[in-house]
């Protein structure tokens, strides 16, 4: 086991819903909070698990709705009160992280924070643990960093990040200089990245000095910058914090860390890549998490649900089940079928992305209560 | 309105359960209780209320499982207790109308009788009623008739009947000699049968005097004969009816009535036909059913339940919903989804025959709890 970084702070966002997972994810069910992978956990306690071993205990923060304090709590027995950061509303990943970066830096001014997603699968907790602290001593030398996954093959869903040139750090024998972020491609364009050695896909991973992070920010994204030092400067006292984040944050700019901190970052020479060696998957859909659970195998029905009674002649395509109903399945080909107690999804894997889709016509003709 | 034919007497095989419309149908919620037409009624229902008009309230018979007794009865309040034949265990169709004929026979020496599935669908009621009318005549003529249904198009999913030249009877000018049954046929005889205009589809009805029919069984199956006239014997005595049925029943011949009657009758030149110009299915499966709700039209989901919930692009198939859950269908054709508060069920038209295998394969398993 590797032993805790002194400097390190680790910020968990935990934020998203996962409408693509409807009706498995949904509101008050949110992506982070479900065992996907089998393994006892939920995605945000493995999140944790892997983290814990370089930072201790009590140096990773969550940052999550109002909504799901409790049930964060419940997965995280051992975190602090104060480290778990409660937002009114959801205001984007910039806000969130900058909001930490903002709080650690007044009571730690040399602090290292990285930001990691709730909701990510990832396997090899040991090669994870290895690309993060190359990219913690790349953040202490001062360049903003980020842990780019080598791609699989040329998946069209997700951004890429192109590598320049080798970085010379110590503890950091990976480290590249970023040439570019670039978005999710067509098909042809990622076929030419996967062909290209230089392009990594975005993991959504940022690893960097509290201030060298915030001045990134003050520099792009000044209104929100100012916004978050104003809340960071209530955030230690209980009494002033509450009525702060009522006032502040719903003001604040929705902005992805990616367009306010990293692409900028990257533009100015300043931004840095750590090649992650681990599997990773941002299970975006039933399709991705259909791979997952079949470990790639194209003939494998995935099934998820423990107490799961399915009849199936189906060869391929998930079921999940949060119910003992009996499900069966005749002639059906990559089937993704959901079966919760108020809701029940039937698609293909070729349609798993449109399921967002759903979400949104639920909204719109009021049916908001299955969400 | 007809008037009631002084000598006609109608019996309701009511026993089968529906098996390839599992999970909507299944042992306590057979199909014949169910309004699959929108008709506010269930098929049994609906079969008694087109028979009505022809026989009086008091000359149409019910044959069922004791477990469908409470049930049959809810659905036909004014049924007089003695038309209910309560079987002990399904013995198959010879043995249900023969048991009726071997008690009707015995009330009233000279009557005709005339078996009609509990479970089709029969739009028309009045040219129904003239069939049933002109194959009476037949039937006093001393044929045996059934109602043969022009085809709509060259179904490899029904029976055929080979008519042969015209038969005059008083009363009933379509009448014709019944040349032969044939089997399901494959798809080219079917084309073959479709373009002779001299087959019509074996709708399951027979009309015969009681007497004619069981001198016909006793030719065939003399000890399934015998067997019924014991019963028969014993019926009308409340206090023997239910031991003899104990004791009879069971051991009596499973064999349907167009073995143990029709075939034979018509090899012999007895069995006569009379074409039914009225809209007919037997809703043998879900494909069935999806194609009945959408009068044929291609390019509708037909969605069955009065509580449904559906979001759905899918332009073709069924959806039934005994939920008030949301359904949500994305980017799948010719769909077929049975949503039940214990099972679900997911195939296609395509695949709608295959569900009776399902119903088998959940009794070998042991999940029997949801058939």
């Amino acid at each position: 086991m590797p032993q805790p970084l002194p400097d390190f702070y680790a910020v968990i966002p935990a934020g998203g819903i996962g409408s693509r997972l409807w009706p498995l994810s949904r509101a008050d069910a949110p992506k982070f909070l479900h065992d996907l992978t089998g393994s006892g956990h939920s995605l945000l306690r493995d999140t944790w698990d892997r983290l814990e071993p370089l930072t201790g205990p009590d140096r990773i923060s969550v940052v999550t709705g109002r909504a799901h304090r409790a049930a964060v709590e419940e997965q995280l027995p051992g975190i602090p009160d104060r480290n778990v950061f409660l937002e009114s509303e959801p205001r984007d990943s910039a806000a969130a992280i900058g909001l930490a970066a903002a709080v650690l830096v007044r009571r730690e001014p040399d602090v290292v924070i990285g930001s990691f997603a709730a909701d990510h699968v990832i396997r090899g907790a040991q090669v994870f643990q290895w690309a993060v602290q190359q990219a913690v001593a790349v953040a202490r030398a001062g360049y903003i960093c980020t842990i780019g996954i080598p791609p699989g093959e040329p998946s069209v869903g997700f951004g890429y990040i192109q590598r320049a040139e080798e970085i010379v750090v110590e503890g950091a024998p990976e480290a590249a200089r970023v040439q570019r972020f670039v978005e999710k491609p067509d098909l042809d364009t990622a076929k030419a990245y996967f062909a290209d050695r230089s392009f990594l896909w975005n993991a959504g991973m940022f690893i960097a000095r509290a201030d060298v992070l915030l001045a990134e920010l003050e520099a792009n994204q000044p209104e929100l910058h100012a916004g978050l030092l104003e809340l960071a400067e209530a955030w230690d006292d209980r009494e002033r914090r509450g009525p702060a984040v009522d006032r502040i944050w719903p003001q604040l700019t929705k902005i992805a860390i990616d367009y306010a901190v990293a692409e900028p970052a990257a533009e100015k020479g300043r931004l840095a890549v750590i090649p992650g060696h681990f599997d990773w998957d941002d299970v975006g859909d039933f399709a991705s998490l259909a791979k997952l659970m079949s470990n790639g195998r194209k003939n494998d029905l995935a099934i998820l649900g423990e107490n799961a009674r399915i009849l199936s002649d189906a060869a391929s395509g998930i079921v999940v089940s949060q119910s003992s109903r009996v499900i069966s399945l005749i002639g059906v080909k990559d089937i993704v079928v959901v079966d919760t107690p108020d809701a029940l999804l039937v698609t293909t894997s070729e349609h798993a992305q449109r399921v967002k889709g759903v979400v949104d016509a639920l909204k719109l003709t009021g049916r908001g209560d299955v969400l």
